[in-house]
């Protein structure tokens, strides 16, 4: 059955870039230039080196390792993807003609555009109806296959906070950047007495990065226990 | 040789607390019932459950669990620990007459005030000459043992960002809580193109937590790779 996943590199405090600059927050051509790569090229530094993430870029050699078979296993579970419109826009130069995904990609945008097609079975369509109606086309279009949030970050925040997302793969780089966009925060519109809660699924640490994934549980109220006190007090006065 | 080792529960997206009070936010008597409190609670959950933390505490039960020998093993570990004040206001009168560390403690504190000694080995020192001169202390009092960062996490990363830090061991909950107090953030002192690096040296994946301990590399500059073209390229025109 059809579930709707992401995953995502991030750092050990939750960044999966450095901070946005304030003074161009929208203009991707500068991007590289920006305080947001040192710290994406940081924490997914463990995917450059896979064999399986190489391949899909065009680039030769690269380390046939647990951490590209995870790689190699993302890319196969996915029969369409849903994208930001900002990813896209940082992407669509980059990607060139023949693009990673190899599925269609639906990007979930304001401005409407006519369907991208790609060499090597990538689509771009872009979607001015919302994230629903992207995850819908995209299910839709997925073959039985998982639906994969590619990204961004704001993108699968959204795609959490509306109950979408079923599983959950964090790749958790070895590093601290202190400052930087945090994958989740506010935008889940959380209050203090709720969480989301998901269930671990599967750990693979390897020497660069530990990948955990999960199943999403969902929404629920967090609870004030009594810290274990209700059972027999031992040794106490 | 003594380490300088800190752990710490939080959840998936790096808070170790709900939010603090805006309203009080030195204020700790109210502290159970303010917005702090359940997230704390549901971060903690994993060890409430474990008999080793239930014996520190002096309660029965408990499980035999892969969590607990963690905890046994933290508590083992430690000779010594510096603490911060907050910690120490908040853990005061519930600790009672005989806390859970069963070695000296020093507290870091702008307030001087005569040591407390407790039963079962534990002793609070106020330390007014600054996070260093307790670590110093600590690790003189330690006995060969380590010298373990009793939280809180403001303090954890006050001695993590004065290089202090030599072993993180982070107990992650599988909760997203959104907003709350994060472990690691501005306060770390890191530009855009800083990181501190870690080593991850153990990850032990139990059903209600994921526990990684890192060995701590330190402050390093983050560097813009080419992304792997620097490699043949494979099929690309």
């Amino acid at each position: 059955m059809t579930k709707v996943t992401a995953q995502m590199s991030v750092s050990l405090d939750g960044c999966y870039t450095g901070p946005r600059d304030p003074q161009h927050p929208h203009d991707m051509s500068g991007w590289m230039q920006g305080p947001e790569a040192p710290g994406f090229f940081r924490v997914t530094r463990w995917a450059v080196d896979a064999m399986a993430w190489r391949e899909r870029q065009g680039f030769a050699g690269g380390a046939r390792s647990a951490d590209s078979e995870i790689v190699a296993e993302t890319f196969a579970a996915a029969g369409a993807y849903v994208m930001g419109r900002r990813m896209f826009d940082a992407g669509e130069v980059p990607w060139g003609d023949e693009p990673p995904f190899r599925a269609p990609v639906f990007v979930v945008t304001h401005r409407a555009r006519a369907v991208l097609e790609r060499r090597g079975g990538t689509s771009f369509t872009f979607v001015t109806e919302g994230l629903e109606r992207a995850v819908e086309l995209a299910r839709a279009a997925a073959g039985g296959k998982d639906v994969a949030v590619a990204g961004g970050g704001e993108l699968l925040q959204q795609v959490l906070a509306a109950g979408l997302l079923d599983q959950l793969e964090l790749h958790i780089a070895p590093v601290l950047l202190g400052d930087g966009q945090r994958l989740f925060g506010p935008g889940l519109g959380l209050g203090a007495d709720d969480g989301v809660e998901l269930v671990p699924a599967r750990v693979v640490d390897t020497p660069g990065v530990t990948h955990i994934r999960y199943t999403v549980s969902g929404r629920s109220k967090l609870v004030l226990d009594d810290r274990g006190a209700s059972g027999d007090l031992v040794g106490r006065p």
